[in-house]
């Protein structure tokens, strides 16, 4: 137990410092390593293997819904990303530029992508000639690169992986569809395999991504009632297009600029993960996402038998993804370093237990641990794992709920987010002024205008002009 | 049938002019497309697709031998890149340079990784404190950037996708052990996956990578009787745990200098895929590593029920990867653009056929048509697939023994090199001067020091000095 006190107590408090807590979780649990170069960080086994889950599940997600993999080019031409003038306002003042290769100074500067739509536009430009070559519904996963000034750890990078779709399309009303679609795809995935729930809706102007006409997002809210935006998806209408030349010859024989759509979920999410999720012991994963769902642990592993028998057990277990911790290292230790990565069940295997054929189950998520015969193990998984699944869902939308609030006055509007963290649902004129005076005032933004609109008051919360539509605002990271 | 022509007219004959021939099938196949920067390509879903399977494949054989995946920072400080001094002398000239983040000049040039064991190297030298640490058998499937100035599709890029194993071991030995064990997961991933036979064996010192101690690679035959190293693994000793201060508490309580080993394949191995298998007709695919393994073409698909009955036999296919291809295209259209891509199999099937309950099938590998009862096609296929690839493999290996030829004699090496096109078997006396003289006089290379050692003579055959080893050389890619 003095092992098992020592490595807990390194990790922070959540209700003392939560970015302390969370920074601890993500080098202790063994996620990930800071390299030379801020914001560049090195995923080891354990946050890669979560971004490989990641990979695995919402590509899979994709693949139903008609998507191909592709793969563009790292560097993009300086003229080539000037073409659409919003898109490169708002990237120029964070991308990489590579400026020689060997030893010859390079002609004109290459940026290090910082999202695809530039090549992707270029690469439709010929690629798509006629309506039979439409819809293109392609993506990519790779890595990408912005020059932040304040980097954390799978929240804010310089260099960070996702995936970005680029779909194009005859007509208009089929591009904002797939906008649609692919949100949906990314809000079942978060809710499903994540067990996060999220808040769907429509970014304001401001918010919206450079060059799109409209950005669609999904809004999840951490333990400390923040709100992290964890996936895009945008709908750019013919402005690429329209930059790029990427036109086709439609069915009425007519010249036509097609429509566009881009989408993106990255290794943010993972950060989603531990700050939904993770306690005072570190990550807890949901069992559909975790790597390894089971570990098993044997007690007093020295004595005859009992590794032998937690090997039969794992090979008992063998449609779930388990392990056996067999170092030599104590139970206790083995218990507290297990908790700390989030593993979703433990199985404990003892000579006692041994010989009445039972052993001891422990939840990762709410801590209980029950007795269970041997034999009947891989029913009991069967159904512990979408139970635990289940109700670390339900925890997290009740967090959701309990943190969710409404205000019609001003007034109630302050004294929220001055009292309390989460969102609130409050009414918005439309004017960009009244999110900067909100921002300025209060440190707030707009996360998105939701689907499922309400009516909380006539009146916008922060001006009283008449009231266009009903806001989720909240602290971001 | 003129449809058909058109489009395998657009092919060079492999025979006429074999170079034009590859590019033809890369771009015509819809592998990849050229984008604006010399040797960036674009990968097509075509060509990615063959990618994942590629990184599918190898990834199942790297996980049974314990690696883990991981992933280290795209971009290296200058400082970092420089410590190990062969690496950086080998790598520097092929660079490409990050100066500016963003609107500010970088304080440190930061190169894009040409090859990752420097960054490896630093991670290992904080992680790795104790014996108990090791070892670690890591992995990371990403792209690199060469500043190469010939490019060709596949062959050589400046971007390019790839796996780079990276191994730090408690001694030499388990280290040596481990680069000939993954030497031989390659191995058999391009004979059992791939259907392409290899030549197992070492790299000369001018030939290895810069800063190995050894370097073991595969060497294919392509079917122009050129050379393509198609994969490559790497012992470094305790080279660059010196350079790095990787070093490890041992269990005799001494410290010590760890061992290393990296081992690469690459998009290359795509190029190998074309050359040995191709054919004029366009690619052939192995079925193993086909994205899609049977096509299904309806003919006269307009006529009542031949459209069901595609789908109802892609329904009873679904234990392969089966589609159908129902583009309003003409069938000789469709015949040639699938025999273009590559895909092994082509079910045909019209009205005459559905009436006697039977369909065609044709292989693409050898264009064997035979005709088949509808009700039997999964048995069928379940024999015909593994049959296919075995034939493809044996055609390959009997290409590779027809085209490796002996030299005892200087003349003989010059007659073969001169009529002949392939490897040539012959003595050498370990002297780079003579690998230098071959190199100047014919253009031939040693590919490698095969394990399987023969005695053709007793001498070199360049300089007629008591030789030391039997040397496969060649002209490669």
């Amino acid at each position: 137990m003095a092992e098992q006190k020592k490595l807990v107590a390194e990790i922070t408090s959540m209700d003392e410092d939560f970015t302390q807590w969370y920074t601890d979780v993500v080098v202790k649990a063994g996620l990930v390593a800071y390299s030379h170069i801020k914001g560049f960080l090195v995923y080891k086994p354990a946050g890669y293997a979560l971004w490989e889950a990641v990979q695995n599940l919402l590509d899979a997600r994709f693949k139903k819904t008609g998507v191909e993999n592709v793969y563009m080019p790292l560097l993009i031409p300086e003229n080539l990303m000037a073409k659409e003038g919003d898109l490169v306002n708002g990237f120029a003042p964070e991308v990489a530029w590579v400026t020689a290769g060997g030893s010859e100074p390079l002609q004109e500067r290459l940026c290090v992508r910082p999202t695809s739509e530039t090549v992707f536009s270029d690469f439709f430009r010929t690629d798509v000639q006629s309506y039979r070559d439409l819809p293109k519904v392609y993506n990519q996963w790779c890595s990408v690169v912005r020059w932040e000034k304040e980097t954390r750890p799978f929240l804010r990078s310089r260099e960070f992986m996702w995936q970005e779709g680029h779909t194009v399309h005859a007509s208009e009303e089929e591009a904002k569809a797939r906008t649609q679609q692919m949100l949906n795809v990314y809000a079942d995935f978060c809710a499903e395999d994540l067990a996060i729930p999220v808040v769907k809706g429509r970014k304001t102007d401001k918010e919206k991504f450079a060059g799109a006409t409209a950005t669609y997002t999904i809004e999840a809210l951490m333990h400390d009632g923040r709100a992290l935006q964890s996936g895009t998806s945008h709908d750019f209408g013919t402005k690429f297009a329209e930059a790029y030349g990427i036109q086709f010859t439609d069915r009425d024989n007519k010249l036509k600029f097609a429509a566009q759509t881009s989408w993106g979920l990255s290794t943010r999410i993972i950060g989603a993960l531990i700050m939904v999720h993770g306690d005072n012991s570190g990550l807890v994963l949901p069992p559909r996402i975790a790597p390894t769902q089971i570990m098993i642990v044997p007690i007093q592993q020295k004595k005859a038998g009992v590794l032998d028998k937690a090997y039969e057990i794992r090979d008992m277990l063998k449609d779930f993804r388990v392990k056996v911790d067999d170092t030599d290292k104590s139970p206790g230790f083995k218990f507290a370093d297990q908790e700390m990565r989030g593993i979703p069940v433990r199985i404990e295997i003892g000579p006692r237990d041994m010989a009445n054929g039972k052993c001891i189950i422990a939840r990762r998520d709410n801590h209980e641990k029950t007795e269970c015969d041997i034999a009947s193990l891989p029913e009991k998984m069967a159904e512990l794992l979408p139970q635990i699944q289940k109700d670390m869902y339900d925890r997290a939308a009740k967090h959701l709920e309990d943190h969710t609030y409404s205000a019609a006055t001003k007034e109630e509007f302050v004294r929220l987010f001055t009292e309390k963290s989460g969102f609130v649902k409050a009414m918005w004129c439309g004017d960009q002024a009244c999110e900067d005076k909100i921002k300025e005032d209060l440190g707030v933004t707009s996360r998105c205008m939701p689907f499922q609109q309400e009516t909380i008051s006539d009146v916008c919360v922060c001006c009283g002009k008449p009231a266009k539509k009903m806001v989720y605002w909240g602290r971001a990271y």
